[in-house]
């Protein structure tokens, strides 16, 4: 089978050799022939070579949602099209939720322009953020004074669309994926505690504390989106426990990455099981399973050795060519015990940061 | 790093998508650009642009024994030469074990001419084994009766070696994986349990049973043979439960493919961690797992479906042309309970051979 990637970074890196055990082919769509996923690939192929990657593949899984109009059109008929439309704008994503009933924070549209006069229905402090899709916390303002949106407007158009959303005193953030298939068979991976540094995942592990109300949500917006492959969809908790969904993305995640050494079947297998037609395999972890990302090292900047000999420590680097606070590579951390994850997690960040991390 | 394989099939295959997240390079040396492991790699080479494959390469690995003699020379000041040397003749492998006091079965070496002759000294049966290398159960004999020398004679010259074995009535086959790194630190994987059919692997598990017995023997070998990557052992247990080495191979094994899910690092990593100096990963077995070996079968000859849907099940095709008893592929089973394991053992043999496995 001639499986499509749209997308030549660490997603697509990951779906490619988290499969190759099935045998099929894996063809990428991106910018840079050097890139993880295009490196690896069967094939890589230019987005002007458009035309031709589409003659080739069977289907086509994506590893973002940011994808160039032209492209986009022709994705109506591989898995997903829906799921992905809503991503292209943050405001057709909450109402589509907000519609359907699921937990939201309160939110409302402004054009740049009116900015200053629709934040006098929130209460400070709020979040504003540029509808169309940003990603790692960029085109988002935290605001807790008014005089902070010239700042916002300094930086983008007067015709520009906004949300501006209520901020939530959460107690803090989980993410799950899903699973489902064509049949609409659902799994669901269990719940992860996601700990996130200026809008960027830094650390995440899995099982967390159980929540009915959030896997709840997650079967339903499967069905409701009509995802084949996976879905993450992360989640503000409450000081009640109470779930508000943040956002969500059809693609494998980032938050998802631990499955790969925690999971009786990855992510990144999954969605190419559902993609291909074979049975969804097991989302039950084999044991506690944490992870933590490399931001903005090189392999210079830190000593991988000390970080390998953390039992039970697994490390991927992408290479990427170094960029302040990008994502370089990850370490996935397995243990029997969730105390001593937590203990190997503050170590391995420790590692990387070279700084005290002691409230893992 | 560049990382040279020789050998072009499923061992290598596993070994470069194994270690993706590393992010280093594997160049393959081979017959054939569309097998296994040629497909996968960043660059295939033919045997006869050897000079070139060793000019890319920062150190080499192997994926078999039968290594072309002027290839062979090469690997010298790479790791396992000396054991990859012992390899080259059973009589050799044989007697440096007996000269080092492992124990093995009796046996002695004759020239095909003698082999009347010194079959005298055993008790039948005997097994004859041709000196050069062979492997599952290729050049080998079970004689029970002395008319069946006529029939290895007929297949061989009677200037050519053989090694006659006494026959072990033992009670089960074992082996362990070790690896060991450049510093001579050393790790074992757990005792797994190997059921062969013909001379060929059928299935295995582990953590089978412990016997120090056999873990010592395989600490001290990783030594002698002074191995830099990983060590297969296989054995006979006999009724009383001492072990007798059958075997062993300087490189991964079929037994151990269990490994890439049943294990916090698979073989395949270790070996590749330690020819290129990073710290070995814990070889301890996250969960119970089984392997059983896909023999002769091509795609249309049974229900893949079938087997996803046992649950904890991972299928690796490695698509090879089929042909009779050739390994295929092979499944992967996990789960929590030995018992429940050995179960789905044998309904993945049921469904891939569809006949009656009520044994495992």
């Amino acid at each position: 089978m001639n499986i499509g990637i749209i997308g030549d970074g660490q997603l697509g890196w990951m779906t490619i050799f988290e499969n190759r055990k099935l045998n099929y082919k894996f063809f990428v769509l991106g910018n840079n022939p050097e890139a993880p996923a295009s490196r690896i690939s069967d094939r890589f192929f230019r987005y002007e070579d458009y035309k031709q990657f589409f003659e080739t593949v069977d289907t086509v899984v994506v590893e973002f949602e940011h994808i160039p109009d032209f492209i986009f059109e022709l994705l109506e008929r591989y898995p997903n099209f829906n799921a992905l439309k809503l991503k292209r704008s943050r405001i057709e994503e909450k109402t589509f939720l907000k519609s359907k009933g699921y937990p939201v924070v309160n939110f409302c549209y402004s054009y740049g322009y009116q900015l200053k006069e629709k934040i006098k229905d929130f209460a400070l402090p709020v979040i504003i953020k540029a509808e169309k899709l940003g990603y790692d916390g960029k085109g988002q303002y935290f605001i807790e004074d008014l005089s902070q949106i010239q700042n916002i407007l300094d930086n983008h158009s007067l015709e520009e669309g906004f949300i501006i959303e209520e901020f939530i005193n959460f107690k803090h953030e989980v993410s799950v994926i899903g699973v489902r298939d064509f049949d609409g068979n659902k799994r669901l991976y269990p719940i992860s505690f996601n700990y996130h540094e200026d809008g960027i995942l830094l650390y995440n592990y899995a099982p967390f504390v159980d929540n009915k109300s959030v896997s709840q949500i997650v079967y339903s917006l499967l069905d409701d989106l009509e995802i084949v492959g996976v879905l993450a969809v992360e989640f503000f908790i409450k000081q009640d426990d109470t779930p508000i969904i943040n956002e969500f993305a059809p693609r494998p995640h980032n938050t998802g990455h631990y499955t790969m050494d925690g999971s009786y079947t990855s992510q990144f297998e999954n969605l190419i099981r559902a993609v291909s037609r074979l049975p969804l395999g097991s989302t039950e972890s084999k044991l506690p399973t944490g992870m933590v990302n490399i931001l903005g090292k090189s392999l210079e900047d830190f000593n991988v050795n000390e970080i390998l000999k953390i039992e039970g420590t697994q490390f991927y680097w992408y290479g990427k060519e170094k960029k302040s606070r990008r994502k370089m590579g990850h370490v996935n951390i397995v243990d029997t015990d969730v105390s001593n994850l937590r203990r190997k997690i503050q170590s391995v960040l420790e590692c990387v940061y070279s700084k005290n991390f002691s409230k893992v």
